[in-house]
C-alpha cells in the first residue's frame, strides 16, 4: 500500500509463501480512489443535465436487462463499471428534478450533498469519540441548536435513521419509563395504550406493534376539519381506556402531518397528557423545521412542553437522506434505555464523548455533518429565508389554485403541503398518468372523504415557472382524462 | 431554475407581489452543485492524502474552536464551508487508514464509495418503485444474491441500519410468529425467553429490551474454548427454562463474533431448536461474508436451515456504512410483520416492486446501489479473492505473532480477529497509548478471564510492511510501559 508518510521502513520476515499480498497492485488505494471520484464527477456532470426531466421506468423488466443489473461471477474494469451507475443513476428519479414533488423532502443543499460525500470518505462511525472524533462535537452542536430551538435546552439528543425510528425510540422510552423494570424483565400483560391523531404518521401505530403495546392500542384521536387534534377527544378517549382499565402511556402530537401538513394544539394536548401523567412526545418530522423560521414558530407553541420531539432535517432542510434528530426533554433518558456495557466499544474517554451510549444502533454512520454544513453556510438567518421561500411557493400555489375555475383548494396550507382537487377527474387518475407519461412525481391524498393532489411545495429551487409548468402538466392530464 | 428541458414557457400569472422568488439567482442549482462538487473533489484529494496519519483529537475544547464548530445566526460563502468541511474531515479518522484497525471495518472499494456519493446525488428513498425506479430493481438483486450464497433462495430480504437493526427486525418477527396476535394486542405477560452465547453481540440483548421480551429473558448459552455456543449447553437452559414455566422463541447463533471471531456450529445449533420448535437467527454480520469465498464457506454450515440471517456488507466487503442485510427464510414474513396499508404512499406498482411494504423504516436510504457497484466491479470470484487476501493477512499476522517471543496468540482466528497478548504490558494501557500517541486505532477485547489486543485484518490493501509496522508500533508502546 503506498502512501505519503510511511514510519517506518521494515520489510515482512515471516511467511512470504502462500499469497498475493506481495504482488504490485496496479495502484494504491488512494491514486485508485481518486481515479474513481473523477470519473464519479463526470457522471455527477451527466446526471445534474439529467435531472430536469423524469426517466423512463415504465418496463423494469426492460431496465433491469439495459441497466445489465444481474450480478455475475467475473468482474468489470472501473470505467465500464462507473459508466454503469452512471446509467443507472440517470434512470433513477431525481429529488431534486423540478418534476419530483412526491415526497416531503425534494431539492438539495449542494453544501450538504457534498459534506455527505466527504464524510463516506473517511466513513466514519459515530459510537465514539475515539474513532468519530469532531464528528461527535459537530453532532453534538446540530442536537443542541435544534433543541434549543424547540425548547428543550436542558434536554440531550440522537440521531437516527429516519422519522420513524426516532418515533420509536421515543415510544420505547415513554414505555419504560412509565412501567419501572420493563426493559429487564419485559411486559406483564397489562393493556398499555398511546394516543396519536387520524392523520398521523402510521409509524405510531406500526411502533406500537413492535414494542409489544399492539397495534390496536394505538388509540386514534378524532381531527377537526383542518386535521389537527381535538383535546376534547383525547381526553374523551384516555377518560373511556382508562375506566376500562387500559393503562394509558403517551401521547403522539403531530406538528406538519403527512398527508394535510396539519399542527397537532401543542399546548392543549400538552395540558391533557400532563393531566393523566402521560408521556408527550411531538413528531415534528416534517413541521420542526419551522422552528426556524419565528414568524412561522407559533404553530409549534408548547414545544417546550414535550417530553421527547423528533425533527427530520432530511425533509425541509435540504439534506439528504437520512437525519432525524430524536430530542429528549431530560438528560439521562437515552443512555438509562438504550446503553449496554460493550468493553471492546467503549475504551477511551467519558460518555459524554461516547454518543453510542445514548443510540438505538451500534455502528451509525454520520448524518450530522452534512447538516452542518448546511447551517453554517446558511446560518440561522439563512434557514429563515429558505423556510420563508417555501412558504412563499405555497401562496403562490394557493394563489394559482384559487384564480383556477377547475382546481378547488381543500384547505388552507399550515404548511407545505398544498391539497387541491380538479374538478372532474380522479386525483389517483391524474397522478398515475402523470408518472406514467414521464410529466411529474406528484402524489394524491384520501381523508375526511375527499381524495386529492399533494404538491409539496418543499423544494425552495422551485419559482413561479414552475409552478405554472406543474399545474399546466396537471391540466394536460385531466384535461385527456376527462375526454 | 434554470434547466436544460423546460416543456413549458409559461409564466406566472398571480401574486408576484410579496416575494423574493422573482429574484435572480447567482446560478442555477446545477451549476452550484457542480460548483460545490468541484470543491470537494479538491478537499477528497487532501483528505485521501492524508490518510496514512492519523489526526490530533486529543483536545475536544481545542478541535472545536479551531475547527469553528459552532453555528450562529449569520452564513458564510460556500468556498468557507468547503474549507471548513475539508479541515473537519481530516481531523476525523479514517476507516481507510493502514493506522486504523479498531473496528469489523476498515479500507474501501473506491467503486462502492463513488456510487454512494451519486446515489446521495438523486436522493432516492427506498419505499416505492414510483420514486426508487431501477434502485429497486438493483437491491433485489443483491438480496437475492446474498440469500442464495446463504442457502436461502425461496426467501426476501431487505436493508437495515445496520446489524443491531437487523437482528432486531428478526427477533421482532420471530416473536410474532411465536405468539399469534402480539403485533395487534401486545404481550400478554407469558415469560418469553431467547437464547444467545456469551461471546454473541449486544444488540440481541437490548433488543429482547426494547421488544418486551426483556434484556434479563435474553439467556446466555456458555461457549467453548473457541467461543462457540455450546449446543448441549443450549438444551440444558432451553429445557430448565421450559420447566420454569417460560416460552422460549429464539436461538440466536453468531457467524462471527465481535471479539474472538467464533462460528457457532449452526447445524447442531439448529437441530435443538428445530427439537424445541424455536425460531432460528444467525448473526452472520461479520462472517456472512465468507460465504462468498467457497473454501471458508463450511465455517457457515447449515445456514440453510436459519429462518433469518443478517449480513453487514459493510464490514468485510468494502462497502461504507450502512449496508445491512437480513434475508427470511421463507417470502411474506416481511410483509406480515412490517407493513402498514398507506395509500398516500403505495400509489403504484404492484407490492412486489414496493420494498417500503416489506421494511422496518418508512423513507430509507439507499444502501444497495454502492454494493451493487463493487460486486460487478469485482464478480464473484474478485469478492472470493477479496476474502483470500483478508485471510492472508491473517495468517501473515499469525505467523509474525508466533515468532515473537514477546507476543502470545489467544486462540487460532477463525474470522478476522486477531487476538494476542504482549507479555508484561496490558493490552487496554496498550491501546489507549497507541491512540494518544497517534499511531493506531486499535480496541483490546476481554473474555475468558483474559484481555488482549484485538487486530482486525479486514483491510485487503494493507501488506507486509503494514503488518510490521503495526507490530512495531505495539512494541514500541509496550517497551515505553514497561519502563
Amino acid at each position: 500500500m503506498t502512501r505519503t508518510t510511511n514510519p517506518t521502513g521494515a520489510t515482512v520476515q515471516a511467511d512470504e509463501a502462500q499469497h498475493h499480498l506481495t504482488q504490485t497492485e496496479p495502484a494504491s488505494l488512494i491514486e485508485r480512489s481518486l481515479h474513481v471520484m473523477r470519473l464519479a464527477l463526470e457522471q455527477a456532470v451527466q446526471q445534474l443535465e439529467a435531472e430536469a426531466s423524469l426517466p423512463d421506468i415504465a418496463d423494469p423488466e426492460r431496465l433491469r436487462r439495459e441497466l445489465e443489473i444481474p450480478l455475475g461471477a467475473e468482474g468489470r474494469t472501473v470505467e465500464q463499471v462507473m459508466a454503469m451507475v452512471g446509467r443507472v443513476i440517470r434512470s433513477t428519479p431525481s429529488a431534486s428534478s423540478p418534476r419530483f414533488l412526491n415526497q416531503l423532502f425534494g431539492g438539495r443543499e449542494p453544501v450538504a450533498t457534498a459534506a455527505e460525500m466527504l464524510a463516506g470518505l473517511t466513513n466514519t462511525s459515530m459510537y465514539t469519540y475515539k474513532v468519530g472524533g469532531p464528528q461527535v462535537l459537530i453532532e453534538q452542536e446540530v442536537l443542541s441548536r435544534m433543541a434549543h430551538l424547540a425548547g428543550l435546552d436542558a434536554g440531550q439528543g440522537t440521531f437516527l435513521p429516519g422519522g420513524s425510528m426516532s418515533n420509536l425510540t421515543a415510544m420505547l422510552i415513554a414505555r419504560n419509563e412509565a412501567l419501572g423494570d420493563v426493559r429487564e424483565h419485559g411486559l406483564d400483560g397489562a393493556r398499555l395504550t398511546v394516543y396519536t391523531s387520524d392523520q398521523s404518521h402510521y409509524s405510531i401505530r406500526k411502533n406500537a406493534g413492535i414494542l409489544g403495546i399492539g397495534r390496536a392500542n394505538a388509540r386514534i384521536v378524532p381531527t377537526d376539519d383542518e386535521g389537527r387534534m381535538r383535546p376534547d377527544e383525547l381526553e374523551r378517549l384516555i377518560t373511556e381506556d382508562l375506566a376500562a382499565g387500559a393503562r394509558p402511556i403517551m401521547v403522539n402530537a403531530t406538528s406538519g402531518t403527512t398527508v394535510l401538513g396539519a399542527f397537532d394544539p401543542l399546548r392543549e394536548v400538552a395540558a391533557v397528557a400532563r393531566r393523566h401523567g402521560l408521556w408527550l412526545h411531538v413528531d415534528a418530522c416534517l413541521g420542526g423545521s419551522f422552528l426556524l423560521c419565528p414568524e412561522l414558530r407559533p404553530l409549534l407553541d408548547g414545544s417546550e412542553l414535550a417530553d421527547s420531539l423528533a425533527w427530520n432535517a432530511h425533509k425541509m432542510m435540504g439534506v439528504g437522506l437520512q437525519c432525524s434528530a430524536l430530542i429528549l426533554a431530560r438528560g439521562g433518558l437515552l443512555a438509562r434505555h438504550l446503553n449496554e456495557s460493550a468493553d471492546y466499544l467503549f475504551q477511551a474517554h467519558e460518555d459524554e464523548l461516547n454518543p453510542g451510549t445514548r443510540s438505538l444502533q451500534c455502528g451509525r454512520r454520520n448524518d450530522a455533518l452534512k447538516l452542518w454544513a448546511a447551517w453554517q453556510l446558511l446560518g440561522d438567518e439563512g434557514y429563515a429565508e429558505r423556510v420563508r421561500r417555501q412558504r412563499g411557493l405555497v401562496r403562490r400555489a394557493v394563489a394559482l389554485i384559487n384564480a383556477d375555475p377547475d382546481l378547488d383548494l381543500v384547505l388552507q396550507p399550515a404548511c407545505l403541503n398544498v391539497c387541491f382537487e380538479v374538478r372532474g377527474a380522479d386525483a389517483r387518475d391524474i397522478c398515475t398518468r402523470l408518472d406514467e407519461e414521464r410529466r411529474l412525481k406528484i402524489g394524491y391524498g384520501e381523508t375526511k372523504g375527499r381524495r386529492f393532489i399533494r404538491l409539496v411545495c418543499v423544494n425552495p429551487e422551485l419559482d413561479g415557472s414552475d409552478l405554472a409548468m406543474i399545474f399546466e402538466e396537471i391540466h394536460t392530464v385531466a384535461r385527456a382524462l376527462c375526454r
